[in-house]
């Protein structure tokens, strides 16, 4: 079968790879319908993380069982499923206490787990999943195949929009105020308007995600960046700041006009890896109560929750999708990413 | 009458000062019954706040009403009441979000306000106290002599332990740590006990503050501090972490050491003020979703409920005061908290 597997700084390549099988009996193996390329993949295609040596790659797929393990109780071969972008087992303390990124025994797709196994990446036309009980969420019945973009959404840019909502304490009435107009920025839109948020501006630049952003339920758009950007948002709450405000970059200057444009007593749920000499401006936080609360969005424990809202039509995240590719161009998916020319880009096997 | 006077480092003075008077149709004055010495007041008694020159000081009474200004309607002559340590007017839109710390227009004990006027220190024998329905609480009747510590600790510790708690969500059954064994990590302990919390280890290894840790609530004692601290607690709690970890002390090592503790998820109520280069580890953070939640207690906000519990008998923050002088030896009292021979000093007028 063939998979992507990354060279080195923009050398992404499908490569013929053996086929999985089942290693342990919690494994299943899935057959990949679609797959995506995440910002955070960027990361090592641009050579800000190193590739040693090449490697498997990509964390958000959906596709059908084809076999499971003897323990594997929750699919079964012929189930629809989707992959959250971390592998976790569903049963240890930190899964059931709803935090599943940080399982006990799970781990992430293309890297080694404790015992040494490699887990397989994402963006191939097959994969080993290990805890498939913990990691996979069939869906009832087959989807339509118009449901498939928003089905691939869930395995991280909605879930991790959501956590950022989530972790900001959003809720019915909320003005909220979104940092980073990426796909996670547009699904934690997405979000804040299905908790009930009255109030959503969206700091967005770019024309065509500023065109999603409203589709997907901002109420005001900011072009603005720092402290034109703050005051923007100032005048528009009328010199508050914003009861929520979800930061979705990652970077030392999102994060600060994270905190700028929050009320006092209100929370910053932050989703976007920290990078580029991030930090929390610990002194103005203090002065101003102004709390942070977010991570690694843990994606599996809210999956239940939103795909019950896409199965009913109540949430399409799907239009994050601006580019379809088939898997033989992923290289160009790559490509698109990273010179922003799309917003995310889905692969087709 | 005489009031407290800083001069500069380690010269505290009680000097003869003008009475205050009604200065404004807001103000009421009230006649000190008991004020008393915190943590920050050592900051410029230490020299580690520059004073320019002298001035009143302390931010922590209680007493009885003489006077007031022709708009106050909720307190009247004769009233007992408690000065939070913050002044705030109770109606601006911060106010109205319990955010009393960042009132548009309230201010600090000590210091100018926007108009230039200055308000008085809290350790003398009289205070002029600007919007006076805003800042104050009085208590149905004249207390009991035995009330008096209690509701003085309302005054600025007990609601700041509560605002740890309350921002770290203690709830009923939570794991709680309590970094900190001066006043506010003790009635933190006492806070975490109100709401709820089933265990409460408090990280404390002097043996005065360790006893009134027990009689607080606490259930464990971990002396042991950095990476010793930390895997003692880990120890304790069947290597989970805390569900919630309350900070108090405000240095580089508490709050490190507030977040190891804390479980995948948990939260960090923080309410030290930060110093000695303080600052949240934010990929640790983000890489196990430990949110941090805190800063400036909003005491005032907090006081009618601590207020009716202390009046039932169902808390006593008074235990943190185990020294009283009186005013004329407030020198002593600065030396005592100095030295860390007293947890709290209590002076009576």
């Amino acid at each position: 079968m063939r998979a992507t597997v990354i060279y080195g700084p923009r050398d992404i390549r499908l490569d013929e790879v053996p086929d999985p099988a089942i290693q342990r009996p919690t494994d299943a193996i899935v057959r990949v319908t679609a797959a995506c390329v995440c910002g955070s993949d960027l990361w090592a295609y641009r050579g800000i993380e190193e590739t040693r040596r090449p490697h498997r790659i990509g964390h958000e797929f959906v596709g059908v069982v084809e076999a499971v393990g003897a323990e594997v109780r929750s699919v079964l071969p012929g189930d629809f499923v989707i992959a959250p972008f971390a592998i976790s087992d569903g049963t240890c303390q930190h899964c059931r206490n709803g935090i599943t990124t940080s399982c006990d025994r799970g781990g992430w797709w293309g890297a080694r787990d404790a015992d040494g196994l490699l887990a397989d990446g994402g963006q191939g036309e097959a994969v080993r999943v290990p805890y498939a009980d913990g990691t996979l969420v069939a869906t009832p019945e087959a989807p339509e195949p118009a449901l498939i973009p928003g089905l691939l959404a869930l395995s991280d840019v909605m879930g991790t929009g959501h956590h950022a909502a989530v972790s900001a304490r959003v809720t019915a009435g909320s003005t909220v105020v979104v940092v980073g107009d990426g796909a996670v920025g547009l699904c934690a839109i997405l979000a804040a308007r299905r908790l009930g948020a009255e109030r959503i501006i969206a700091m967005s630049r770019h024309a065509p995600r500023q065109r999603v952003a409203l589709g997907f339920g901002a109420t005001d758009l900011v072009a603005e960046r720092g402290e034109e950007g703050v005051a923007r948002v100032m005048d528009l709450l009328g010199g508050a700041g914003a009861d929520a405000t979800l930061e979705c970059v990652g970077t030392r200057e999102s994060m600060l006009q994270a905190v700028d444009v929050t009320r006092p007593g209100g929370s910053v749920g932050y989703v976007g890896v920290p990078s580029g000499g991030a930090e929390f401006p610990i002194r103005t936080m203090f002065a101003r109560n102004v709390n942070v609360a977010g991570g690694v969005a843990p994606v599996r424990a809210y999956l239940p929750d939103l795909l019950a809202d896409v199965l009913k039509g109540q949430l399409d995240p799907g239009g994050v999708f601006d580019l379809v590719l088939p898997l033989t161009e992923v290289a160009d998916a790559y490509a698109a990413m990273d010179s922003r020319t799309a917003i995310k880009v889905m692969l087709r096997t």
